[in-house]
Order: C-alpha cells, then sequence, then structure tokens
C-alpha cells in the first residue's frame, strides 16, 4: 500500500517524526550554502538559474491565463523584470478541485511521499531559491539562503511530518464485532476515507517568501487539499520556481499539476479569492489589517494567520553584560529588524539594572546597547551580511519618522551605508529610541523594521506586568528576560503562560530571539493577537481533511 | 510524574485509546441497564436518587449566586420542580479562570487521570442520570439509560483519550545540542507547558441533553480548560447531576471547582456569555439560527457547532426488501424522529426499486414502508419503549402541519397514543410524506421530529446527485443508500465523500443510520453544514490547547 518516493525519503520522515516527538535538534537539509553540502558546481549553477529567470517570462502552463504580471522591485537595485502568468481565479479554483480527486486516491502515504521528493528537490534547487529570496526581500546572503532555502524547507517537513502522523491514526478500515450476549454479534465493516476540506489559498509575505509560506502550503498540500500560492507583489520569483518544481514532481507522479498553481493578483482579486465559496483554507502572513479582514470575511475557510505583534524583553538584570547586549544588538541588526520575531520594546526599570559589571543606570544601557549596535556594524562587511537592505518604502519612511524623534527620545541614529556591490541597494543601520512606559501610543503598535524602543519601566514587577499586558492585546511572537534571579524567571515564565508566548531566557550566546528552530521551537503559540496558528502543531494539520467513513454489515 | 487516579483508569484509556487507534467495536460503560452490570441495587437507588432531586433546590455552592431558577416541563408529563443556582456570570468566568492555574499545573496526565475518575463517578450515577435524561427529554428508557449514560460516558472518555494523545505528544523538556562545526556545539535547553486557551463554554441541547454535552465538556476540560456548562432550559438536570459530581471529584483532588461550573441563564444572558472575552471556546448543539449567530459572533472563541441538517437515503434497490423496511422503519421510529441523525429525506426513482420480491413502485414503496412502520409500532407496550415522548410543542406544531398536508401527501398520518405509566405524555407515532424531488421547500430544511419525506426523484443517478446537493448545501450527519449494484454504491461512496458525509449501506440488521458508536463511528465529519466538528477527532481536541515554551542556554 505504500508509495515509492515515502520509502525513498523514509528515513527523512522518520527523522522529521523523530525530531517532533522529541524536539531536539535536528535538520534534513543543510544550512551551509558550500559546494561541500550542495556539489562543486551548485554554486554557480543555482546563481545561473536565477539569472535566466531575469526579465523573462515565468511559464507555468497553468489553465485560465490571461496575460502576464510582474514588476518586482528589488531592495538590492537589480532589475528583475520576470513577468509571470496571471490567470483567471475561477479556472485556478476549478482546476484545483479538479486535481483533488487524484490527489484524495494518493492516500496519506502517496502524499507524503511526493511531498518528501517536492521538498528534497526544491533542496537542490537552494542556491537558486536563495538568490531569488535575497534579492526579492532584501535579507542578506547567509539568511537568504539559510531562512529562504533549508530552513523553509525544514518547515515544510514539518508540517507534512505532522499532517502525516495525524492522518495515519485514522486506519483504512475496519472490521466492528458488537458482542450480542447469546445471540450472533453485530458486525460491520467501515472504511475511512481522508479527504481534503478542499481548495487552500496561501497568502505569502514580502519579508520571508518561502519560510512563512512552506508551512501552510505543506501542511494543506499533503492533507488532500489542492493549493493556490498568492505571493506578495514584491516576492513572486521564490513562489513561482516553488510552484513549477511542485508541478513538476506532481506530473511526473501522475498527479494532475493544477493541484499546485501560482496567482498573482492585487488586492481586490485577491480578496475575490479568499472568499470564494470553494476556497475552504487560507493562511497568510503579514499586517494585522489584512489579516484582520481575512478573519473577518473569509467565513467559509478556515483562516490560518500570522499577524503583527509588539514582542518584548524584560531586562531585570544580568550576570553577562556584554554578551547580553552583543545578543541583543545582532537581535536588532539582523535583517534590519524586518523580521516579526524582532525584539521592538526593550523594557528597562527606572533605577536601573545590576550587572556583573555593577550597577548600570537606565541611561547606562540605552548608552550601552547603542555602542554594542554600533560597534556589531563597525566593519562594512559584517553589517552589510548582517542587514541586507530595506525591503519597503513603507519601512524606509518610518526609519525616518522614527529618527526624527516622533516616537521617542533618539538612543541611536540610523545611517545609511553604501553597498558597495550593490550601489543602489537602501541600506539602513538601526534607530533605538527610549520613552516612558506610560507613552504607550509610541511603542505599543508594531513599527516593522529596524527601530526599537528601551521602555522606561518603574521596576522589574511592572516591567512583566507590561509584557504581558503588550502580548495579550497586541500580541507578539517572542519575548525575553534577563535576570538572575529566579523568582523573576519565574514570575516572567507564569506572565507568558498567561498571555501565551514563547519566552527566550538570559540570551547571551550564538541563539537569539528572534530565531526559531523547525521541529523544536514553536512558531508563534496560536494563543495570543500575533498569530493565531503555529509552526507546527496537530492543530495547525488536524482540521484541514476530514474523515469520511462508510460501514456496511458483514 | 504520573498521576495516581490515572494509574487507577490506565486501562480503561489505554482500552479507549486502542480503541480511537483501530476503531473496533469497544466500550468502556456496560450498556444494558442491569443489576449484574451496576449492582443489585443500582436500579432502586438511582431512581431514588433521581426521585430526591424532585421539587428541591439542587445546591451546587458556586460563586456569585444571586438566587434560583428551574421549570422545566417534563414530557412525559411529571412534576419536575427542581431549581437551580442562577449565578452572575462574571463571578463564574472569574472563579473558572483562577481554577485554571492549579488545572494545569496538574498537567496532561492529572487531568486524564481526574477526568477518568469523573467518568467513572458518572457511570455509577447512570441509573440517577438515565431517569433525569427520560423525563426532561421524552426519551424511552432504554435509549435514556444508553444514550444518556455509558453512551455518554463513552463519548466523553473518546474525547479524554485523543486530548491525552495530542496532549503527550509535546515533551515536558528537551535539550537542543546544535553541532557547530569545530566550535562547540549550541545547547539549549527548553521546556514545553500545555496552556488552555481559557473558559469554554458548552451549550446543550433538549434532546440529548449528556451525549451531546460531555464531547465538548471532556475535550476542554482535559485540554486544561474551564468549563461552564449552559444546558437547555428544558433539560437543566441531568447536566446539574453532572455538574456537581465533577466539582466533587475536583474538591477531593485538590482542585479549585469551580473550574466546572452549571449556568442556568436565558437567551440574552447567554449570548453574553458567549461573546464575553474570557470565554475561549463555545461548545453548541441545537438548530442553526442560534448556532449561526455563534459562529459570526463569538469572535473571540473556537466554536465547535453540530447544528440541523437534511439526512437522507437513496434507495436504488434491495435484496432484502422487508428487512429494509424494518430498519427504516425503526430508525424513524426510535426517540420520534428526535435524533440529530434520523433520516429526513428517503429518495426513491419514479420508476420504483427492484427488489429479491420483484419490482415495487414508488407508490408501493411509500405504501410499505408505511405499513413497516405502523406493524413495527403495533403493541404499545413497543411504540411506547422506542417512541418515548415529543420533547417540545414546537414538534408537536410540526407534526400537526405535516399531518394536514402542507408538506406533501401524507402517506403515514400521526397518531396520538395514549402512555398507561404517563397519562400526561405527548406521544404521536411518525408522519410519512411524499412529494416530487422539484418540491424543494417542502422537504429540504430539517423538520425536526417524526416528519419524513419520500420524494419522488428521476432515476438513482438523479437521487445520488439530489443527495450529494443536501448534503454540501443543506448539512446531514448521515446518508444511507441501498443499492444491489456496486456502481450505485460507488458512486454514491464518491458523492458522499465530496459532500463530506458519513454512509450507512444497506443496512437491514441490528445497525441503524441513525447511531453512531464512539471509538468507531465518527459523529458528523466537520465537512458540510450540518457540523463544523466531529465527535471526536483530532481536530476537535488539539486546538483547545496550547504550547509555551521557554528556552534558555545550558
Amino acid at each position: 500500500m505504500t508509495h515509492p518516493l515515502l520509502e525513498k525519503h523514509r528515513a527523512t520522515l522518520e527523522g522529521a517524526l523523530n525530531a517532533i516527538a522529541t524536539r531536539g535538534y535536528w535538520s534534513a537539509y543543510n544550512e551551509m550554502p558550500s559546494p561541500k553540502a550542495y556539489g562543486e558546481t551548485a554554486p554557480d549553477d543555482g546563481k545561473k538559474a536565477f539569472e535566466a529567470h531575469l526579465g523573462k517570462a515565468f511559464e507555468l502552463g497553468q489553465p485560465g491565463q490571461s496575460g502576464w504580471a510582474g514588476g518586482e522591485q528589488s531592495p538590492y537595485g537589480i532589475d528583475i523584470g520576470t513577468t509571470y502568468p496571471v490567470c483567471d481565479i475561477e479556472a485556478l479554483i476549478a482546476a484545483g478541485e479538479t486535481a483533488m480527486r487524484g490527489w484524495q486516491k494518493a492516500g496519506a502515504d502517496g502524499r507524503a511521499g511526493i511531498c518528501l521528493e517536492i521538498l528534497d528537490r526544491l533542496n537542490k534547487q537552494s542556491f537558486e531559491l536563495a538568490h531569488a529570496v535575497m534579492m526579492t526581500t532584501g535579507q542578506g546572503w547567509m539568511m537568504a539562503f539559510q531562512a529562504g532555502a533549508p530552513h523553509a524547507q525544514d518547515r515544510g517537513l514539518e508540517a507534512v511530518a505532522y499532517a502525516w502522523r495525524e492522518q495515519r491514526f485514522v486506519p483504512h478500515e475496519t472490521v466492528w464485532e458488537k458482542p450480542q450476549g447469546k445471540n450472533p454479534p453485530l458486525v460491520m465493516k467501515k472504511h475511512f476515507e481522508l479527504v481534503g476540506r478542499g481548495v487552500g489559498v496561501v497568502v505569502g509575505c514580502g519579508t520571508f517568501p518561502t519560510w512563512n509560506t512552506y508551512p501552510g502550503l505543506f501542511a494543506a498540500l499533503s492533507t488532500g487539499n489542492a493549493v493556490i500560492v498568492k505571493p506578495h507583489s514584491n516576492a513572486i520569483l521564490p513562489a513561482a520556481i516553488t510552484v513549477r518544481t511542485i508541478r513538476a514532481v506532481l506530473a511526473e507522479n501522475g498527479i494532475d499539476p493544477n493541484l499546485v498553481t501560482l496567482a498573482v493578483a492585487g488586492r481586490a482579486e485577491t480578496q475575490k479569492l479568499v472568499t470564494h465559496a470553494k476556497v475552504k483554507s487560507v493562511d497568510f502572513t503579514g499586517g494585522n489589517v489584512f489579516g484582520q479582514w481575512l478573519i473577518d470575511n473569509c467565513r467559509q475557510a478556515q483562516v490560518y494567520a500570522e499577524l503583527a505583534g509588539v514582542n518584548n524583553i524584560v531586562i531585570d538584570s544580568t550576570d553577562a553584560y556584554k554578551r547580553m547586549l552583543g545578543n541583543l544588538a545582532f537581535t536588532l541588526s539582523l535583517y534590519s529588524g524586518q523580521m516579526c520575531t524582532t525584539s521592538q520594546a526593550i523594557l528597562v526599570p527606572a533605577g536601573g539594572i545590576d550587572t556583573e559589571d555593577g550597577h548600570k543606570s537606565f541611561d547606562d544601557v540605552c548608552a550601552d546597547l547603542g555602542k554594542a549596535v554600533t560597534g556589531f556594524l563597525s566593519k562594512p562587511e559584517v553589517a552589510h551580511a548582517v542587514l541586507g537592505a530595506i525591503q519597503s518604502s513603507d519601512t524606509l519612511q518610518r526609519i525616518e519618522e522614527a529618527a526624527s524623534g516622533k516616537y521617542g527620545t533618539v538612543v541611536l541614529a540610523p545611517q545609511k551605508l553604501e553597498n558597495p556591490d550593490f550601489p543602489k541597494a537602501e541600506v539602513r543601520t538601526p534607530v533605538l529610541l527610549a520613552c516612558d512606559a506610560g507613552e504607550e501610543a509610541k511603542y505599543m503598535e508594531e513599527r516593522f523594521g529596524p527601530i526599537s524602543f528601551i521602555v522606561k519601566v518603574a521596576d522589574t514587577a511592572a516591567a512583566i506586568a507590561l509584557s504581558e499586558r503588550i502580548v495579550a492585546t497586541h500580541g507578539a511572537l517572542t519575548a525575553g528576560v534577563y535576570s538572575t534571579k529566579p523568582e523573576v524567571i519565574e514570575a516572567m515564565t507564569e506572565a507568558t503562560w498567561r498571555s501565551k508566548v514563547a519566552l527566550s531566557i538570559n540570551l547571551t550566546g550564538g541563539v537569539f530571539v528572534n530565531q526559531s528552530a523547525a521541529y523544536s521551537d514553536y512558531h508563534g503559540t496560536g494563543g495570543n493577537p500575533a498569530a493565531n496558528a503555529s509552526y507546527s502543531d496537530s492543530a495547525f494539520v488536524a482540521n484541514r481533511f476530514r474523515v469520511v467513513q462508510r460501514r456496511y454489515h458483514v
């Protein structure tokens, strides 16, 4: 009954199943962009494959095509000029529904096997995907490679593993035999069919076009659904490459490739798509306005949404002041803070904090964190590798506003850097602002980009209470605490149980609050306003398929 | 780490886990209301315990009590006269939230152990509960015992088993160790805390006050949530007995009993309760109007709803005509069709059907089914045991309307029977109507009660297409087909995959389309308008808790 591709990739699936059960470190896909890992010619081949897309029409062979569209603007200032098929939404939905029949027949094993093959093929395209991610999002090369390719593939595999596990709990059939005392038993044969809910739509974001798309894409796909990928208008290429590979693997395995299609669509067309009666799930990563619109309007669908939040860190005390500052400096700088996990509000007691280096006043902490950021970014090659480029003009404008003092006292002003490799790239160093806890309008909404606040709070207890309130009311994907006192860590831990946010404690080494590792770290809890779902857990997959039974006397 | 009550009931939990994995026959609780199974004095003790509630105030010791309310009218015409505490909703919610802290600390094992103990204690009260169910709902004694007590307890245990399985997938803690080439590995200790989403409300129905309440109640409870049970205004007693027992077991085990409370509330108060910001899940069984209101308005909560539908059966042909008619007659008669699973529309080709007894015209089928019902109910003791009494005046009125010919040609008129044991009981035999497939207004909405339609359809293919459309647009919990032709059964099977409804094929023996057995039959698929969730599956439990992690360097 099992599928040859499941056998081929069984060790990978079993590795993932073990990893989600133990939540230790594991990865199926090498995160080093090295020829040793990916083959001598892989870096060059990938770069050429990426360059071959530039200025060209990206053929996908989808139904209902009416024209071509493109217009991605690279934050690095290169010309992309790729165009993509524009297809009638009704045609994509109808074709997806039709394709679901054969996909249902493939069963959970067949679907898992084919998804594993897709991920393996995407992994072989990691350099091509990494260039596409880097040039559309402005990420630095290393992040674009890691988050854009192997880490995204890991998150996709994670969803496949959860989906397979849940589907495999349902037996194909059973004999139900109920004793009737001295009479013959009642005997029924029963069959249980796994059926996808219907066409799924995955709406991507502009900053992580694969990492935030693959979980929903592979969760919906491996549970038996057709998927229409609606990428952000400025990060289409990584999605298009992904969709083309998926379609190729599907076709090779006798599955109608229209099971997975790309929808290049504006806002109005997207709204039509996601509210379509035949669309049964919507995965979304992005801002609160459209996210809330989806939740309010897509009543015919399950909506899995990752929205904005106000990530925060409470600093009470530390015995590793320099390393704490270094850890924070990296977090605030990485991809210029354009991550949904970057800390925005750093809550520091008005009376300052105790450190192994003596007491530091609130102003000391502000100044020292500013210096740590400046020091960390002092070498241009480090700065460019870490910062990347600013993805959108909205973010550039927010940085300017922050620099003007509009949101708080400027502790560290942003600098515009010139990237010698990409003269047109918009590069900015982080802005640090200081404000009082009472000035909530300043810091208590997401200001996406390299803009962070050091918020002066009465004391540690007030900081913990504020953190809890921020998370409960505005949401957060990450929270942190620095303290040498067990009772403070315990109080913060209990606050995060109530507000439901993942907590990083005393990070001073090579792990950062804004990083979440597949199979081990839940990305989002799904329990606060920043996200109603988590990557990944059973709830992320279990409601994407239904069981339809039939029974008869034997 | 495990809990003594989990050890005490481990065999029961393991039985349930095995049953949901294999979906064969299994039950934890004896369905025979016999002294042999429940103890020599159990029937008498249970009856006395029930009678002791009549005309009394039912003390629960809940917070915020402002008075007493009652007013249940027995369909059997006895005087109930029990009153129940009326409590301030804000007080119940606040007390539930407070109680959740200790419940969280109990962990998945502790919660499962205590839930298993609760179910065991409820099982020992089966006779008391059965009398309460019978007298509030109008069910016959045997159904009241089975569905009201052991079968309801099985559905509760089923939810506990799913919840335990999903929660146990999440390890308490892990060490995450990521190799760093020649450098020392990155090592993080991580803890994973299971946290309930928040206060759950379970809104019960008037016909199955335990069977339809226990799944949501035990799913929410065992995943770490407080639960407020809001029973139907005419079936409070079974819920009150349940809540009292739960509170007693909680208190015995050091858990704040206010974790589970009873809310006796009218419509406006209920609406306030279910839309309260602190209420995070709502389980509901009942009509479409209030169900849709819940889905539209309880935006702060997960809503698990079982609503109305139009259950239907396609009759193409049979090789067991008499037994088919006998099976249908039982289904239509049981509890006077007041089940969410009773067939309402029986789709028969205009040209009639082939049987082992020769061809039967459409009119033959109508007449023969009418005779089968009449014959089945010809003995008064059988009739009363099977029919029970009519639960609501709305249903009585619908029966009258149906008898008047308003909804179709009367094939079998309802009869009013006198129950010698309960002279005030409202007893009616089923109404059978005939109409054409085109007369959709007549049969294509739920007419709750003993009202069924034999619908004349062009042919079998049209009947299957109509069945699919009914399910997809109006919903259904059950569908059936009778045919001797494999291709018809296959076509019907595929139709039910698309419309997502459970299918019973050629039922002629001691299993009926309106019955669903815990651990084996999914009650509802959650994939058509009759219900957005199923009893039970992973999706029914997995999103009722969240995982909150914390991590630090080692």
